[in-house]
């Protein structure tokens, strides 16, 4: 959501004449999210002038919300000291995205600014891959031992609620650390100051390991509607925790990159400079030039059957455009189905069977169909009729067929497999068609 | 996720046996969700028998998790009270959602066989449209009168909850039972029993209306990270709320919707049988080939200058791909714009310009390659080599221009953005593109 234009004028307007004090009034009653969007809205320069205007706590909690682009230029314009302040106050999985995000140095001088508890916890979030549960969760949490009482988790509580925001559970830990339980807020209003907490709590409770890919972890939320998950190491030692907050956040990143792999697009195209969005289309659109030249010169080897009957090119568009169709809908079908879990390899070859039946059944309705066309065109080339409807029940079924197994084939070897789209699969497929239409006219025909 | 193949083979080898005691047995360790997954892979004799096993509460729990198909064929293995009994015990938005999908008559009955109090919650559910935030919104909450004591809102979340799942926050209403603040449980647990809950909740809470839409009530969860939100009425009236879970789910649907949507094709292609799911495919296919023919007339009309130099022929395929790629980032550029909130009116034409620029200079580029590759071909005519590059241009600055605007012009007339896209946007272009191409081609070369 951009912000509102009429805030936007009047803070351009407040920053140009550095009007200070307005401009502080102005952010009395806005929330974190809605500053940065005010950012964004800025030119580069501004942008820095502007954050810094920001006391450390909003500061801490509006960098997290900027986009990249903008927290460089907000990052360029602070001190390492005032960033080792601001970094101290995020959370810490936020916190660790951005010091990771920084240059070796300058990350090594910002942390060794910080106090030794935060440094050394955004230290240890460093080690674990961005895209792992571990990349994504947090250190703040509520812990206690089994041994512990309500009211001592309470007095605990009250310590620390101002440091960590959504306290949903306190998660109850052995002498050597190992999660044993959790407890919902509910069951601590609910119960006696002097109740133990072993009384109380939810035994074995589910947990993330740490090294589970963010998909997963996704999906696990999703299946059992989590509002916040632990994350365990392999013996079952509490890290850290995952809020669903992070988790809706992923759901959208992940369909967004699927959808923009699909129409073979970077993401970044919404927000990048004319110039970058050409380039970054290049690669992509190289793909599929170099695949149309292809079939140029292959329609060419044709020119002789081309010739004997010209109007076998006005064939050509519907035949490939059909394929490509049916190709697009299979690998849509097939990338969603593994995104949301509802295709894995247990019902796989049940799902490409039936897609090669279904491209099948649909050739024989549009070969009849095209057939039936080139019969008006044609009716004293009856063949001609024969020759589309082959054509385009080929390229139909081979586009249901290879469209629904190449994603596949593609998430099995660790890849994305939205790269099986976009480009490729419809070059290939675009590929195919045409040389099964001119050997199957050039048999047929003449 | 489908169910572990192993107990799915046990499951079915007890209901064929009937060995309803190691049923049960074995439903003891699973969670609904996982229970609604064995149901998925049973077949749709066995679905209601094994429906019939659960007791009310999980079955309760379990209805909300099946797909469409399972419902309907556990749903007529049911009598209306028991029916009644299971739907009393949903959240009452499940409940809604499943009362709303019975044939007008059975809802009758089963609401007539339910307690008054629930069944007035259920009907006035079912008044609000069910892409709305009273469509999604649930009753089922903890309200307390500005006026209460802690130990006495405690008292109240000690009698509900037993009925009432996910209790993140408390709702304070005055006299008129309007929203006056929000009293998140952890401010419960810190304060001394005989506080007055208007010292200590939260003043002037965000609240979503009942006729918001479900996609911006999505993007409000997103922005502002919400765990739950209070739905009001004008008045500011309290009259639901509406949780995290149910936003991932939405978010989801949109994403999976916009997704298949762009390839033209429904949502169920993923569940449903061969016959089904081709003919469902057939009428999104139809408007494409009906395109297709109608470019396979049009390049007819222009057998004259094709047959003059049949290798034109050969470059049609690369001029229509690169255009429909060009088209398909462009559209899902805008349609995933909109949906996360990335592109609204206000910055629309902005971006259209953009991407108008960014066609032109694609074009520019492809235009210069396949003009060297025409010459490659006929290094006589270099004229070829100026139809070819002009009409790939002309083809893409088109697509690019046309990708961007359609599905904006769709949206701002109130329907879905991503219907500008699959078949449509493509044959619409692929269209232009031909026609362009043979006009130049005949106008520069004879």
């Amino acid at each position: 959501m951009p912000a509102k234009a009429s805030d936007v004028k009047l803070l351009r307007e407040y920053v140009h004449k550095g009007w200070e004090f307005h401009i502080i009034d102005m952010l009395h009653d806005l929330e974190p999210v809605e500053i940065a969007e005010l950012i964004e809205a800025l030119d580069e320069e501004s942008r820095g002038k502007f954050f810094m205007l920001l006391d450390v706590d909003t500061a801490s909690e509006v960098i997290s919300e900027l986009s990249s682009a903008s927290r460089e230029d907000v990052l360029d314009d602070i001190s390492d000291t005032d960033l080792a302040r601001i970094v101290e106050d995020m959370d810490s999985d936020d916190a660790a995205d951005l010091v990771g995000d920084l240059n070796a140095a300058r990350a090594e001088r910002v942390l060794a600014a910080m106090s030794p508890k935060e440094s050394s916890d955004i230290k240890s979030l460093l080690m674990y891959p961005e895209d792992t549960a571990g990349g994504i969760m947090q250190r703040e949490l509520i812990s206690a031992h089994q041994g512990a009482t309500v009211d001592e988790i309470v007095a605990k509580i009250r310590r620390l609620c101002s440091e960590i925001d959504n306290i949903h559970m306190v998660y109850v830990l052995d002498n050597k650390g190992v999660l044993v339980g959790t407890l919902p807020l509910v069951n601590l209003i609910l119960s006696k100051p002097e109740t133990p907490v072993s009384q109380i709590m939810d035994e074995e409770p589910m947990t993330v390991p740490v090294d589970m890919d963010q998909e997963e972890v996704a999906q696990l939320f999703r299946k059992y509607d989590y509002v916040v998950m632990p994350v365990v190491d392999d013996e079952g030692g509490l890290l850290g925790r995952i809020t669903v907050d992070d988790i809706v956040d992923i759901i959208d990143e992940e369909a967004t990159e699927d959808m923009f792999m699909l129409a073979g697009a970077e993401e970044d195209i919404l927000t990048s400079s004319i110039m970058k969005n050409t380039t970054s289309r290049i690669p992509w659109l190289f793909v599929c030039w170099v695949g149309g030249v292809l079939i140029t010169f292959l329609v060419n080897r044709f020119e002789t059957t081309l010739s004997q009957l010209v109007g076998l090119a006005a064939f050509m568009p519907v035949i490939l455009g059909m394929g490509g169709n049916v190709a697009a809908q299979s690998v849509t079908l097939v990338v969603r189905g593994i995104a949301t879990g509802l295709v894995s390899s247990s019902n796989f070859v049940a799902l490409a069977g039936k897609q090669l039946a279904v491209g099948f059944m649909l050739g024989v309705v549009y070969g009849i169909l095209l057939g039936c066309v080139a019969y008006f065109l044609y009716p004293e080339m009856i063949r001609v009729s024969i020759v589309v409807a082959l054509a385009i029940m080929n390229s139909m079924a081979v586009a249901a067929f290879l469209g629904t197994v190449l994603p596949m084939l593609f998430f099995q070897i660790g890849k994305d497999p939205a790269i099986a789209s976009g480009p490729f699969v419809t070059t290939a497929m675009d590929l195919i068609a045409v040389v099964s239409y001119f050997v199957i006219a050039t048999l047929l025909l003449f």
